[in-house]
């Protein structure tokens, strides 16, 4: 019986002569490749492979099963919550140069990418069609990374998560065999629904490798505005109403005052630091104007001031480039700190005292978090800007998290709408799923047996 | 070891004990609550519970898989592949009185609702509330079942299927665990989505106690109307367009001349017998407005005519009612005949010419099936009216059902839109899945090792 450290040196021997130079023992490469975007510790893989097809994955994850050796994709490495971290080390599978656009069907309205294209890489190759990839979590993610988080973002209170606009998948399972879910109808009622049981199974059932999606028509006129609340609350009630008006809205973020000053100064704005929503109408140039005088009347109720709302493009894309740029906006804020984006979901109807409650805790603690939010969907950000040198602020942070996480599982919501479980909220799996963990776990075992995909993801 | 006989005959007296009057193991309800809707041979279970509460269904599960006995649930019995039957005997449980509505929560557009009530009863009791549950499969299912199927029907092209409205989901497992899976939030990334691996598993890993579906604001306005074309491909073609220009049309219905022709019959109306489209516009009075007048200008490139289109309601639903009596308006074509609804599911590129060719081979092997379809979804129903006492006309059936499926597949679609596989498409799984059914079958294992829950349904 051979170790775990002879497995994993014959297996990297194995991948050695398999792919020659694809493989990188290099720790650097190896650190750049395991988790970055927060405090979590960096776990790096034992090597890394750029994979160029569907082949060298199929091959690589072959080699793994055979020495029982962990694998992890990698997009590009914007995931939040530890995803890319190998605490048993293993192999990295870089997809960032399978960044093929295979077909684009204008009239099915679908697109077949490889998995290492990146949302804005599709929305490039789209823009002289009328058509476009509405999903945006904000960082320029993978399609692949997007559907291991079931991310989703700005766009989805309109156009639906990664779960609503993926329609097919190739996959590279657990024993190297290459399967296809779904199809491109529609919609199917053939068996199970494994399309959704990948997406969000953050790699731990298998490694995409081609994805189909769901395209949308460019929008004839696009208007987006801005407005001021004298309080988080009121402008969650806002948002509230909106959404309950059944008013088709394309977006609508929040910015809590902090956020809003870490914009001004990072973005060179001069919006005023109140409770704000960033807001964004799709549809003809009646159904814009119609849509925004609709909302003008809604944020009336609700002490909503300064609203001004434009069609053009210029002033459209300061705005949300400023939105995007929210994260290392708020960075900027304090940078010794580090920062750890954190997200929850609830019940629009439990928003506003969600929120609240959260900016309470935040303030009580002390620490520095600015909260931003997808508010139709009643999910919502905190960023941590934490000074990792300080037990103190590590312990008060990990606090707020755990309190922000139960806090919206009680108000019957989750402890995340978009970011996933990785590493950092395992914890907090029970608490959400009771029971039903069982048989998630049943069927990791099912289709993993030898828990080789991205193990110690999802659960402890 | 006892035989099966010897399990069943302890495990129905244990039923007995536990429930009472409740159980029924009387033939004519035993065949009531197997299949009915087509000329599939009906097998009823050995014996019929009626459930009051989950508990009743997580007790009868439990002694179920004490015995590994087979359980089959039942809502209203309008699933058409055979879903009910009992080909191994086993408990059948009726689901129908579970028919309370638990809780409305017109802030978040929810529902929570126990899994016998009906789609009419839902909206029957949402009617005062400005909000409605818009998913129309034809028959008036239960919400249970809706869920089993992946149900969706006529205004799924907007709305979405049950995979899109289901939020939560409360199932009794087969080792009679009570599980929750997902939350009222809108989206999550928190685990595996149970939810979407329990929608559309056709009672095969467990029985659906309750679910929280997604409710919708009742459009301002309804406008609906009817148009024809000189044939089935320009229908097609201009529903093809009608997608691609993203007009957010509510329903979009094919009828071709032999179901005109029925429904004019059966609902006394007076349509010309001309391919036909029923549509509908949901919105503001402007938007309906305006989306008829983009309809019309589409429809005359592909020669369309009489199109009128009004928001009255009661032109509007003397319009959908016949168009929801197809099947019996069909059946009525030819009474001594019995009707076997199929469906498939194709990109919308393809609709018109497997339309057609599917039209073609109806035509070529001289059957009575009229065609109709949710043809904004790609999706289209065949209705074959077959003599069963023809060995002949059942033979020539089978194989214009097996040319459809394999059509559908080929042009990148599905074998079934929306009714499932059941019994009756289990031959079309492996042509339509290839290698992806292990990691299906290896779901069904590790959930129900017992294969107690509905088994023989899906694959062989």
């Amino acid at each position: 019986m051979i170790n775990e450290n002879q497995r994993f040196a014959q297996a990297i021997e194995a991948l050695q002569q398999r792919f020659g130079k694809q493989l990188s023992t290099n720790l650097t490469t190896r650190q750049q490749h395991a988790h970055t975007m927060t405090w979590l510790e960096n776990q790096p893989a034992d090597a890394v492979l750029v994979a160029h097809d569907k082949h060298d994955v199929a091959d690589a994850v072959k080699i793994c099963s055979e020495h029982k050796m962990p694998v992890i994709a990698f997009g590009i490495g914007s995931s939040l919550e530890g995803q890319l971290n190998a605490p048993h080390g293993g192999l990295c599978i870089d997809m960032s140069t399978m960044n093929q656009i295979l077909h684009v069907n204008a009239e099915d309205l679908t697109a077949t990418v490889q998995a290492g294209v990146t949302r804005e890489e599709l929305n490039h190759y789209l823009r002289t069609t009328g058509l476009f990839f509405p999903l945006d979590p904000g960082a320029n993610a993978t399609i692949g990374g997007m559907v291991a988080t079931r991310a989703s973002g700005t766009n989805a209170v309109r156009y639906g998560t990664m779960k609503d606009v993926t329609l097919a998948l190739e996959v590279v399972m657990p024993n190297g065999e290459i399967i296809h879910t779904g199809s491109r109808a529609k919609k199917s009622a053939a068996g199970y629904d494994l399309t959704r049981l990948i997406v969000g199974s953050e790699g731990t059932l298998g490694i995409v490798t081609e994805i189909t999606v769901r395209l949308f028509g460019s929008p004839e006129c696009v208007g987006s505005g801005v407005c001021n609340f004298p309080s988080i609350d009121l402008a969650c009630q806002a948002t509230i109403a909106t959404i309950q008006m059944c008013l088709p809205i394309a977006r609508i973020e929040l910015l809590d005052p902090v956020q809003v000053k870490a914009c001004n100064q990072y973005s060179k704005l001069d919006l005023s630091e109140l409770p704000t929503l960033f807001v964004e109408f799709h549809g003809t140039e009646n159904s814009v104007k119609e849509q925004a005088e609709l909302f003008a009347s809604i944020i009336e109720e609700f002490e909503g001031s300064n609203f001004a709302w434009d069609s053009d493009e210029q002033a459209r894309r300061k705005l949300w480039t400023a939105r995007h740029n929210a994260y290392f906006a708020s960075c900027a804020l304090r940078p010794e700190a580090r920062g750890l984006s954190t997200d929850a979901c609830v019940p629009i109807s439990r928003l506003a005292e969600c929120v609240t409650a959260t900016q309470a805790d935040i303030e009580a603690s002390g620490m520095l978090a600015p909260i931003v939010g997808h508010v139709g969907d009643g999910n919502f950000h905190v960023l941590l800007l934490v000074d990792t040198n300080s037990e103190h602020e590590l312990k008060t942070a990990e606090e707020i998290l755990a309190r922000l996480a139960y806090r919206a599982i009680e108000m019957g919501g989750t402890c995340t709408g978009e970011h996933g479980i990785g590493q950092g909220k395992r914890k907090y799996m029970e608490k959400e799923h009771g029971n039903a963990i069982q048989f998630m776990r049943a069927v990791k075992q099912a289709i993993d047996p030898n828990n080789i995909m991205n193990p110690d993801k999802i659960w402890f």
